[in-house]
């Protein structure tokens, strides 16, 4: 196993997108530099996504401008449709993230189609993709609906199959997107996964720490092998069509506890700390994780 | 493996101890009936301490007997030394918890003898022990101390080796004091202690959430074939002797997690999160969880 983990901070839009106020750009660009001031070399920059459905994320462009002169970060940005895809492509986007949901009621709510037809609309966006560019697939309700409870594993690889026979280069995050999956299941449907698309090489997971198992589900996923993880510095985040579900997994939770295990995330504490403190007191923001206070504490009985 | 976990609710000892204004008798045996009604069969309820030391626990032998009333609740108590042992069993124990640190600052500091002198300690209370009574061995920082850092495995298994002697009948309860030790570490301790002591039939893990590692490691535990794990009710707890240290996992995050593992821990979980919500409103109070919160999200939303 190799020791070194990447760490996707999904913060810029996935956290950002879960605060009502309007951050003003600037902020978020503040905010993204003291990212990668802290070493953090992938992020979900942005959505290119209606902007009256989400008003936070109307200033992708300026996002993406931003970050595109910033030397070795690799900036994927979340479409859901084919129109928004073209738009993030004219903007310079170089890393597309197409998010598709297993359940029904969930893709319907979020993208108003169905599984299939964004299955169809994946086939599309894979043909538009620039020469040099990366394609993610976020495969959202893998484990487990806001509407339905459970998903069955063979309903997420009946999905999978016709997605990897698109596009076996890209990159397919399983996603947990109620943070009500547990550990053991993170493993097997990897496993699975894996066993039953040999031609997907790349693989990553997304996880909730709504129910307490996000950081037990990031390491279940590494030890079945999956080396990309999703995070959000100081657990903002959450899914407007899941009710519920706030909370990623914060950054700073799984860089603590990767560097315990002896696993590189090349992402420095202190300052990732320094930054997930100023997002946590963004207005607005609901945010999780335990290092930031535990080290906190361990600091004022220090001084 | 089996699929029964043992859930030993440490919160009226663990989680009051660490709470400072007095909590009155009364309401202690409320919040204990609470956790009684809800299928808990298994409670750290005191300790018999310095009451000088620990004013909160002064009220023991009240605990004790009101306890002694419930049909099949196997209750343990705390203690630290063999002056105290001899109070405890004086006043009806019948299942005695020694505590004793691998580290050397932190058993000073808790218990004012080396870990060499504790050990001659728990061997003369093996000997007081009653008939039918149960005696489980606390071994804390056996992972981690505050003052020193990680602790070496072989110091833990060094120390072990002259416990087991004494008392193979013994229950063994591996503490993470600081909450700093990662799932990796939990298991590879647990497969070298259990190899090292196969006379030692029963073992068992206490693990604090204050890095976010309390679900990952008692899933970690489990796996490793430990199936008695500690826990406290809103997370309460702490040690006065652990700076930082506070926050033992959540009972109810536990809970939820094995049930959703399939594992049947025999605690209905509503009436279990009813308790854990009083106890989160005791004055002075420092609580944590997930699962209260999430569900408490999901009930609005349903309502």
């Amino acid at each position: 196993m190799s020791n070194i983990i990447e760490i996707v901070e999904v913060g810029p839009r996935d956290g950002f997108q879960s605060i009502g106020p309007l951050i003003p750009t600037k902020r978020k660009l503040e905010l993204v530099d003291m990212l990668y001031d802290a070493g953090i070399r992938r992020m979900e920059a942005t959505a290119f996504v209606s902007t009256s459905a989400v008003p936070q994320l109307a200033d992708a462009a300026a996002l993406l401008e931003h970050i595109a002169g910033k030397p070795d970060l690799d900036a994927q940005v979340l479409v859901p449709s084919l129109r928004h895809a073209e738009r993030a492509i004219a903007a310079g986007a170089t890393h597309l993230a197409f998010v598709l949901s297993v359940s029904e009621k969930h893709n319907k709510g979020n993208v108003r189609r169905s599984p299939a037809e964004s299955v169809h609309e994946f086939g599309e966006l894979a043909k538009l993709v620039p020469a040099g560019a990366r394609l993610r697939l976020n495969l959202a309700t893998a484990f487990d609906c806001p509407f339905d409870g459970a998903v069955p594993a063979a309903a997420t690889l009946a999905l999978l199959e016709p997605l990897v026979a698109i596009a076996p280069e890209a990159e397919f995050c399983l996603c947990d997107t109620t943070g009500r999956v547990t550990p053991d299941r993170v493993a097997s449907l990897f496993d699975a996964a894996r066993d039953a698309n040999p031609t997907a090489q790349r693989w990553a997971f997304h996880g909730h720490d709504t129910y307490g198992q996000g950081v037990s589900n990031a390491v279940a996923a590494w030890n079945a092998g999956i080396n990309v993880i999703d995070s959000s510095f100081a657990g903002l985040g959450g899914c407007p069509f899941a009710p519920g579900a706030t909370g990623n997994v914060a950054t700073e939770d799984l860089v603590w506890t990767f560097t315990e295990m002896g696993v590189s995330s090349g992402i420095d504490l202190p300052r990732l700390i320094a930054a997930a403190r100023e997002a946590a007191e963004l207005p607005g923001a609901s945010f999780g994780g335990r290092v930031r206070d535990a080290l906190r504490a361990r600091t004022r009985i220090a001084a």
